[in-house]
């Protein structure tokens, strides 16, 4: 026994369970056994559920390796699949495929039978096309999940009978910490497709509202656009408590600030002349039913404070609280800015939207009075430095998961 | 070396990583080793992250234990969490505190120090409570997140230092293993809450677009009580195949049926007079509309099936498409049999609601017609077994995780 290796490869085995991407998992372990079997190589084949076949993760060992790395794969039909799995083939089975053992089985115990000299054939091919000098099987229950294979030793002398019961042992712990790993994979998986599912979900209903006045086409997504651009840039300056969560829920507010406007008649909404007073009214409570249908949504609390105070104004002059200053949520403020800026540059019945330049001019007049200055400030800042834009339109476009393009 | 437990207490923690549930986990433990070393009992302090604190599990020996089980639990102040954490505790500290060493300590070494003796005596009391002979602390790199405790061996003999080894190595795979099962809970939970939220999102704007009309308020969720009602029932006569998917596109398509009424103007969806021919082809293109809207939505694929056919008819004569027969799909046949009920059953502005009696008499009439006939059987078997239907609603209610209260 050689307690080196030995500890060394149960630390490794005992890790895995902490490594939650197979791959990472696999490299780990195939370079533990390199170092401490001193062999040439080794490798594992993991079961790919997708492809139905036995994938080929190599670690290359001291002397460099002529396995066809990265994308060999074998079949589950194949010989070496078929050894560990076929019941019908009708050999001494051992729980190690060793190479040396294969030769001594062909000349004393299947020379009758065609079939089986055959399938050992294919057998040593197979092997020798990795340079296998042991394989060992690695199942969950009864299914055959991966194949660990070792290169000769770099002395060429034998592995040891107490080497190998323990590889053994060792592969059946990679095999429960793979099928662990893989599950935390689909879990996250599902919990980003799961995301962006409802981002995708709240977008679309967010532009068939939208859809119903063509002016407005298109308003909604830059809104949220405008708004992540406006939060990173923020972020730079001031820590923003709960980032993510936040990002989450500014990202919902934006997308729904005006989904209020399902409530209001289309007569007065689509009125191509000036609103009465009644009338302004009527459109002006779109904040207070838009947060009315996110009010049961208790993890868009956030998102809904975005929503009803989005027409506030920093020095008290707006809707529907008439909130003061650092009182308006720094969600509102941010979707406020954003919600004007694109307004104004944007064509509307009775008038031309202006240029980007004179829209920054009027909301630079206005800071500290219709908007929070930190957030005018961060704004600037976004604008001024158009050179890097692309930068971070790359980065919004990743967290904004259904955006087509950015138009910022 | 008994390899005998060594053998099963190494096979349990092996299979550690494949429990995902923390309290299964820590039962398995705790029994095997209750078994192989033979103790009168076992517990382990496991850190409750939210409460701050250690709170006990508790396997029951063969002889009964004193131990209040449950809901025992120790600050993170304690005498023996601080045993292993506080670093001003001045004992020659080993990686196993064993109530026997510490009598030794006491007398021979901090005579003069009255602060250790107190902490020493407050230490012994608390390991008397749990009539704890041994300790062995997990740590997950510098945290204690649990604390193994033994009790006495049934024979009464010491434990072997060799016993007390092996304890401490599985200690540390089990704090390991929880670590996992943790996360993996944790990822669960975030799962389930994501999917209740967009169910909920979806929920909350397809009753803001039904509140547009007073008379339609409460129909698309009574609707999907009755599409998820109807699919369950037909689940018992026939195979459908992906049924947990076709349940969340279910429930998605039948709160999304009539999204398309969005693209609709106010004027015609309202009127309360007979519509023209033109009115009514403008109305009947909200199926396609909302499919629409669905479209770029890939994992609503099927969702979108149910809302663009929702209107087609068995003997082809619905609308869009005229689709006949199994050509319309099942989501689609269900959402149909459910929203024209409730039409039926529901008071409009130009004529009263019918009896449930009658709806269910008319449906009957025109099976294999306007209706799959196999729907309208599933359809009718809930009817007519409404005995059975509270318990049924219970099962909708939890997948329904909106619906406050059932009204089939």
């Amino acid at each position: 026994m050689k307690p080196e290796y030995h500890k060394k490869l149960q630390i490794a085995a005992r890790q895995t369970i902490l490594i939650h991407k197979a791959d990472t998992l696999v490299k780990l372990i195939l370079r533990t056994i390199i170092t401490s079997l001193k062999v040439k190589h080794a490798g594992i084949f993991i079961y790919d559920k997708a492809k139905d076949e036995y994938v080929v993760k190599v670690s290359r060992g001291h002397y460099g390796l002529k396995v066809p790395a990265g994308f060999a794969k074998i079949r589950r039909g194949s010989p070496l699949a078929r050894y560990f799995t076929d019941k019908s083939i009708n050999l001494p089975k051992e729980h190690i495929l060793w190479s040396r053992v294969l030769s001594r089985i062909k000349y004393c115990k299947t020379k009758k039978d065609a079939k089986i000299e055959n399938f050992l054939e294919a057998l040593k091919l197979e092997l020798s096309l990795y340079e296998a000098k042991a394989c060992i099987p690695g199942f969950f229950r009864k299914d055959l999940v991966g194949i660990l294979f070792l290169g000769e030793k770099r002395n060429r002398k034998k592995f040891s009978e107490e080497e190998l019961r323990f590889l053994s042992v060792l592969a059946s712990d990679v095999v429960m910490a793979l099928k662990n790993a893989w599950l935390i994979e689909d879990l996250n998986r599902q919990i980003d497709i799961n995301k962006r599912l409802l981002f995708q979900t709240v977008a679309a209903l967010a532009s068939s509202i939208e859809a119903k006045d063509k002016y407005t086409i298109g308003h909604t997504e830059r809104v949220a656009n405008y708004c992540l651009a406006i939060a990173y840039a923020l972020r730079k300056r001031e820590k923003i408590e709960g980032w993510e969560k936040f990002l989450e829920n500014l990202k919902i507010a934006a997308l729904f600030h005006d989904i209020g406007k399902i409530g209001i008649p289309e007569s007065i909404l689509n009125k191509e002349v000036a609103l009465n007073d009644e009338e302004r009214k009527v459109i002006q409570s779109h904040p207070l039913i838009g947060a009315n249908i996110l009010n049961h949504i208790e993890e868009f609390r956030q998102a809904l404070e975005g929503v009803k105070y989005h027409h506030e104004k920093y020095d008290g002059s707006g809707y529907p609280y008439h909130l003061k200053g650092r009182k308006i949520p720094l969600i509102a403020s941010i979707i406020a800015l954003a919600d004007t800026f694109d307004a104004m540059i944007t064509d509307r019945p009775y008038r031309r939207g202006m240029s980007q330049g004179k829209a920054i001019e009027e909301i630079r007049k206005v800071k500290g009075q219709q908007f929070a200055p930190h957030v005018v400030d961060a704004f600037l800042k976004i604008y001024h430095s158009k050179g890097k834009l692309p930068e971070l339109n790359k980065q919004i476009s990743r967290h904004l998961l259904f955006a087509k393009e950015s138009t910022f």
